[in-house]
């Protein structure tokens, strides 16, 4: 009975670089992960000039695929999803390697065209990214590129480039010099790839720009190690192009935050990311969510792909899985965003700030399931650590902060990059006083409030009756006032007649 | 909808020493608190010698009564329940606070006889600790102790005694002075109180000794704090009147451990349990995970009433509220079981080792619903924090510290107190050889092991046939080998025919 209620999927992708296996759970419309293998197979590197497939990486190939058989068994076959990419498409001999994996796998591989990858992908990003407005998706393989323009969930251009990190490693590194020459010429050639797209892609525009893929994913890793913050800009591709120049050969890179794994296809993929910086002009690209595995998973999910609003999404599947008081929750949100709406003609705070806001309560008793007392503790572990589809990371940290903060002791907030800082604070005092101005749980029995600031002060005034009949939100509301005036926020609350 | 499918519930319950307020969501099974409040209104310190309730009291009890109502409002009338007991059975004019307490309450208060709330205290205590055999229950309250014997959720004998914390502080320690004169006659009296019930007591016999209410967990935190363990013996509480007569005064006591709020009645609640250890012949005595509050909510929620083994019921709740795939998490603890089962003619373990190897299976993937990569961390964060009736704070440490290591990296298990070193560290290799031995995630298709064991050398066989079907389990038992062989836990693997 469990199995109909929360099936399990599989998502393989033979990709040029790396096999990956991805095996999931879903459970309340997200996504569970029950295992997660790769292998470097590096099947790119295995094909010749000819464009052949050598015996060792297919066998590499067939090896790596009789660890991933033994655990598809379980899975309904309609929930595996198994694709091949760019190597795969480019091999001449790749019926031979197809048949053998079929075999071992017992399942059919769909060795998909550059444009149908292209569109998985971009389902994989749009399933994991919040925001609006048109966006770009750049994901470099280890034999080809993904350039996508899209808005929601539907993308408006789709192209494949033949060019990707194992094949410009073996084409303008083959040599494992780090020179200037071969930096020039993997850029200029990536560039040559990049140029039919220029125009048509500039026509469309794009709001924002995303990147996926491990050469992404390992560039962002080696930035944060090195102090700095989570945004791609063109000016910090080239300061890490200058430290790679500083080592002679590959082999010699020692660069803070790189990993051996991805050492050795940083310089071809650091290339064409400058390419695509430089010849779509983008000026800052933020990590995205997920990608093809992603998109493959999501795409078989039926019931998820009509769910139009990442952001929300996410936050319904943590209150079912968490078993959240959805009302109540509901309640605290409406209120609270009633309080930033009253401020907000003063405050002019950031756009983002609502969805935060609404996103802090609607989680905020999230940390209760564990245990009561260090609730507001327990909320932010399970934030930081969980996965928030929709949220950057920045978003997440916050949200994490100010439910370690949603009810007793208040401290300030740490450096966040999520808002301004005096916004993070506004949205701290009035998700606390929300919290308390819906401690009855009953929408029926809301107390007519009325906030108004003024800079940093807050006046809230509620009716002297109302006050006098609930003694314990009264109590609750001074000993707030008390608390965020202490912290320097200064906060009054008014009995009106 | 939300609501009729997770319902609220307040218990009130109007002590002799402090009124507590308790409101809980129940949440498949499990009690969430959504609020705690207690004042120390010390109704029975206003008690004069004729047994009348002070005006200054009774304020001091309606006042703390206005606060409560505010949040009894939203609650169906049919979960709520008011208890008052002790000082309210004594007090003659108590009709006068209660007229006045239902009306600020807009519920009717219950006074409660004393061997009623024996009872409900013995159901908080059943529906909040494992273990079979029969139990003597102790609870000393403000002006009364209940002194209980019961076997599963069935009582035996129900007392309750006129001896309490407050009524015996006002009493023998009224001059405030820790002098040994003052300890006697306090031992000496509560004594004479208890005498009635030895033999009838020791005629019916009993297993285990658990204490509940704030005395024994006074006791247990100053012990703790002190660097003990948790069980209490006679011995240590010599040791802690010992430490109490080495001040004058009550105002000066200065115990590691001591709380300011306990620190009124510390010496008359130590008084009386040193009493009744020393009259019941007590050897050793836990503290109770409930009592009146947990007995009155179980009380209400008919669902619970029969779930007959407290631990299963956790499990199975924690198993619903994380929904984890409960199939999967049976089937590893069969296998886990089995594999305990066929060492144990030579380890010969502890019985205990048995339910909390069983408990470390049923929740083994409760930490991959935060996310996968830290789940080990994840599952000892969540067991470390979550209430787990049924178990003792000893044994979710331990549970914790199984589920720590669960899967890949392996280290030593910390100190603990639930079995010996060498017993935990067996369940831990089970456990993780149990885990890899169902990846499969299909009972069917178990592959037909056998384990042996000599101390501490285990040899597991496998058909070679099945090996080489499922290449990526035996990549992981060679792994395994590794990993348990370089922990100097010696494991081999061996390949059939």
């Amino acid at each position: 009975m469990e199995r109909t209620v929360s099936p399990l999927y599989a998502a393989i992708d033979l990709g040029s670089n790396s096999f990956h296996m991805w095996i999931v759970r879903e459970v309340a419309g997200t996504v569970q992960t029950l295992a997660k293998i790769k292998r470097k197979v590096r099947l790119a590197a295995g094909l010749n000039s000819n464009n052949e497939l050598s015996e060792d990486a297919m066998q590499r190939g067939w090896d790596c695929l009789s660890l991933f058989a033994e655990r598809l068994q379980d899975i309904p076959a309609g929930n595996i999803r198994i694709v091949g990419t760019a190597a795969l498409r480019t091999a001449v001999n790749s019926d031979t390697f197809l048949s053998r994996a079929e075999h071992i796998l017992g399942y059919p591989v769909n060795i998909i065209p550059g444009e149908e990858e292209a569109r998985i992908i971009y389902q994989g990003v749009a399933h994991t990214s919040g925001g609006s407005g048109k966006r770009l998706v750049v994901d470099i393989g280890g034999a080809s590129t993904e350039v996508i323009i899209g808005e929601g969930f539907d993308n408006n251009a789709l192209t494949s480039l033949k060019i990707g990190c194992v094949t410009w490693l073996e084409r303008y590194f083959k040599d494992r010099a780090l020179t200037a020459a071969n930096f020039d010429a993997a850029i200029a050639a990536a560039k040559g790839a990049i140029a039919p797209i220029i125009e048509p892609y500039q026509e469309l525009g794009w709001e924002t720009c995303v990147g996926a893929s491990g050469t992404v994913q390992a560039l962002q890793e080696i930035m944060l190690a090195q102090g700095m913050d989570e945004i791609i800009t063109l000016q910090k591709l080239k300061r890490l192009q200058r430290q790679a120049m500083q080592y002679e050969r590959l082999e010699d890179l020692d660069i803070e935050g790189l990993t051996l794994e991805r050492a050795l296809v940083f310089p071809s993929g650091l290339s064409i990311l400058i390419a695509i910086f430089e010849s779509l002009g983008i000026e800052s690209m933020t990590l995205a969510g997920g990608a093809l595995r992603e998109g493959m998973v999501y795409d078989m999910m039926s019931q998820m792909r009509h769910h139009h609003d990442v952001r929300e999404r996410t936050l319904c599947s943590l209150q079912v899985r968490f078993q959240l008081d959805t009302e109540h929750a509901d309640n605290v949100a409406q209120t609270a965003l009633s309080l930033l709406t009253a401020c907000d003609p003063i405050w002019q705070v950031e756009p983002q700030a609502y969805y935060l806001l609404n996103a802090g309560a609607a989680l905020h008793e999230i940390g209760t399931m564990i245990e009561f007392k260090q609730s507001g503790e327990h909320a932010a572990y399970l934030i930081h650590h969980s996965d928030l589809p929709g949220f950057t990371r920045a978003q997440k940290h916050l949200i994490a902060e100010l439910l370690r903060r949603f009810r007793e002791q208040l401290t300030s907030l740490p450096e966040q990059h999520a808002v301004s800082a005096p916004t993070a604070t506004r949205l701290l005092r009035l998700l606390r006083l929300a919290v308390i101005l819906c401690h009855r749980r009953d929408t029926d029995h809301q107390p007519p409030f009325a906030l108004s600031a003024e800079d940093n002060k807050l006046t809230l005034t509620l009716p002297a009756h109302w006050l006098a009949a609930n003694p314990l939100t009264d109590t609750e509301l001074q000993q707030e006032a008390n608390r965020q005036s202490d912290m320097g926020w200064p906060l009054t609350i008014i009995a009106s007649d």
